[in-house]
């Protein structure tokens, strides 16, 4: 059973050993993408704070796209986030990415169905390229309840500090709850891959995910000697998908 | 058997069509990237400046990329091409492209066997990712014979217009013929594929190789009453790649 | 009195000097900028081709912007321009350019009056600091006679080839040549310094004007003993702009 | 007298009317340019974090720029930045700034005399363009006494979560700190405009600094009803530029 959390102490343990591991990483000019997906309020903006915290902000990079523009919207659908792949050395954190296709997209009618689908076919590929290209890729679903997802929603209209980020989508967030499911089971059962696995991460006590986020990152991409001075993630809070939970109540129906 | 060519006249006839079509793909919103590969000296200037002659500066792009930084070289492979892509109504032509990778970097040593190898693995992927896209891809292979690169590369070294063509690589182009038929041997054979298939143009004598080239591109790509009014492609000059080619003698040895 | 022009030679002439030139400029790792303006069909596009034909496409290149996105409207306005701006041994030529603010514009109400009189007032600032960066800036303003501009509008309509050329604004041209007079004289007399001059050109005759520019052109930027291969501008043609010149017929009324 | 800091609660307070301003600026399309500059551990990057801690990732961004490629350096000294220059409704942090030529390329001889006193005279004249362009640009200058820099330094190298911060020209930055005070007066002296006002934070007590620089900025871009909510800066803290301030003891000898 996992220890308990003792959130300020294990959270600046684990970011001392995220610049630890960025030195590393920028000394032997590896390549770093870390995709976060979720549902509105699932919790990246704050988990991106805090893995991005005290790294270097000349080697990382947070990037969270608009809207497309027209023309955008004519191109290639991968093309507006090529350009922000991770170089020799750097780390980059997409705060949503082209999985917005088969989430908001799809639930929202914004693209066709067959460019949803083509999509769906297509990301395993795009990603297999990417990391035979030596980036290292890693793809977090935050997973929150309903329940959950209704507080922070209520929390936000009501909280000064979030203005910015109450959004004329969060009312549907409720109401298409069930076809946001859909997508995501979808989602995760056809882009989950051996190279490029989903982590899922079950996020309604924000600081437990968090933190243990976090350790399964740097168990993912860390040398030795500092995974060897980082926790194992808790499974009931960190695991790799399976399509089982989302049956036995792990994912949130 | 072809009828003989007028070549000014026909190339006038040519560029009206390549006109029209422009019209036609301006305004239905296509998108279209034409590949040209070929050793030094097969004639790939000389036959995008006349495809692009008269077409519109504002929609029309050649693309001649320099050798790439240090940062784009620790990136992924596609990445710098990637941002060139047309969007809709746009036509790009490539002088040069990704199969870079296949060709000078392979004779030349300037990436790593396994880099050429993934990217031979990735580049079909990766061109079907486009062609699903809807941009309408085409690619041409100049082939020209040992003894016409010769007079051509001669010609060029006395030729003032023609200085800024002259590289530190022509003189290997001849020393290493072998090798380059040989990568380029091997890049047809792993990259021609039913939706992106190679069209090889046979260009000892350049003007019938420019003249069928166009023929051929706006059979592929115009409208019906455009083409209709464009006569087939000699077939000796142009012609779908196929292993064949490689010994009967109409790829040069 | 200048020599009768004897074009195919005379061009070719200075066409190898531009070869020259550049060979030169990229080892000494000049910048160079041209921006050529002026009036519908007063010969732009033909000039650049000439220019361009034979330079190297990979340090060459010819920039003719579209329409501004809402997004780059709503930018410091010179943004857009400035990304195009050429590094060390980079040839650059724009075919229109932020003049369009003072021209098409102010003739077509596109910005307000406010915006085209700051940039009218920023205009020689933001030129001098590209001179100092050592940016070595031509201008030139090709000149037209709004008969001239009739014939050419009236050959574009009916020419198979130039029908990507023609435009909703070709109309304009001529029914507000008054005003497109107007503001071409308010442009060169206000942005015409000392350090980035607007060298007028009457285009009427194209060979004459294309001829005397490519002179003119090699004079200012080449190398001594380039210029010493190639004749004077004949200064009825080209000629640093003077407000006699909206006077005494030089340039059109 | 300025009322006792309560940092916590001042800070949030801060933080909302900043929210609220950002909605405003985004609902108006404004634009708006944040400079940051000081020495080595003025306080950059955490005054930055309280800025943009609560402000919509999408329409802000924090701007470090790497070192410059060799073609970069070759280009307009301004054009890697102008890049990232603020569109409609975009707030831009620059953490340091082009000012770098008037302060590290300065004192480490990074740069050409000539380079130097060229970009000190076209830095006022620069951002004068940006103004009208109705760029809202406020630069902030973070002042910190040299035995805090000491002893921040010191802290750096031993604080495990700063270890990227730590920098070859850490050293240098006590070493040099009179030609870094020399560099500063100068740049502060000359570059102080009616338009583009340093304002300058004395930051040897960081929570006093950030808390007056907030409401600094806010007192200077926000609409009135928010301003109104803000206290006024303490003048002790922070204060525009004069040149008495440099001999007085208020900026750091």
């Amino acid at each position: 059973m996992a220890r308990p959390l003792d959130y300020k102490k294990d959270l600046h343990h684990l970011q001392v050993a995220l610049v630890r591991w960025q030195a590393t990483a920028m000394a032997s000019g590896e390549k770093v993408l870390v995709v976060l997906e979720g549902r509105d309020a699932a919790g990246k903006d704050g988990t991106i704070k805090r893995i991005t915290e005290f790294l270097s902000p000349r080697n990382t990079r947070v990037v969270a796209l608009p809207k497309p523009s027209d023309r955008q919207d004519s191109q290639w659908y991968f093309q507006r986030y090529v350009v922000h792949l991770p170089a020799a050395g750097e780390i980059v954190v997409f705060n949503r990415s082209w999985y917005n296709r088969a989430g908001v997209e799809k639930v929202m009618h914004f693209s066709t169905p067959a460019q949803q689908e083509q999509f769906i076919r297509d990301a395993p590929e795009f990603e297999r390229m990417l990391i035979e290209a030596e980036i290292r890729l890693v793809k977090y679903w935050l997973d929150i309840s309903k329940a959950e997802q209704a507080d922070r929603l209520d929390a936000r209209r009501t909280d000064p500090l979030k203005q910015l980020k109450v959004s004329d989508l969060d009312g549907v967030a409720q109401q298409k709850w069930k076809a946001y499911s859909k997508a995501r089971n979808e989602m995760l059962t056809r882009t989950h891959t051996a190279e490029a696995p989903w982590i899922c991460v079950r996020n309604d006590h924000k600081k437990a995910g968090r933190v243990n986020l976090i350790r399964d990152l740097l168990h993912r991409v860390a040398p030795r000697d500092i995974r060897e001075d980082v926790e194992k993630p808790d499974p009931d809070v960190v695991f790799p998908f399976e399509p089982e939970a989302l049956e036995d109540g792990r994912l949130a129906k």
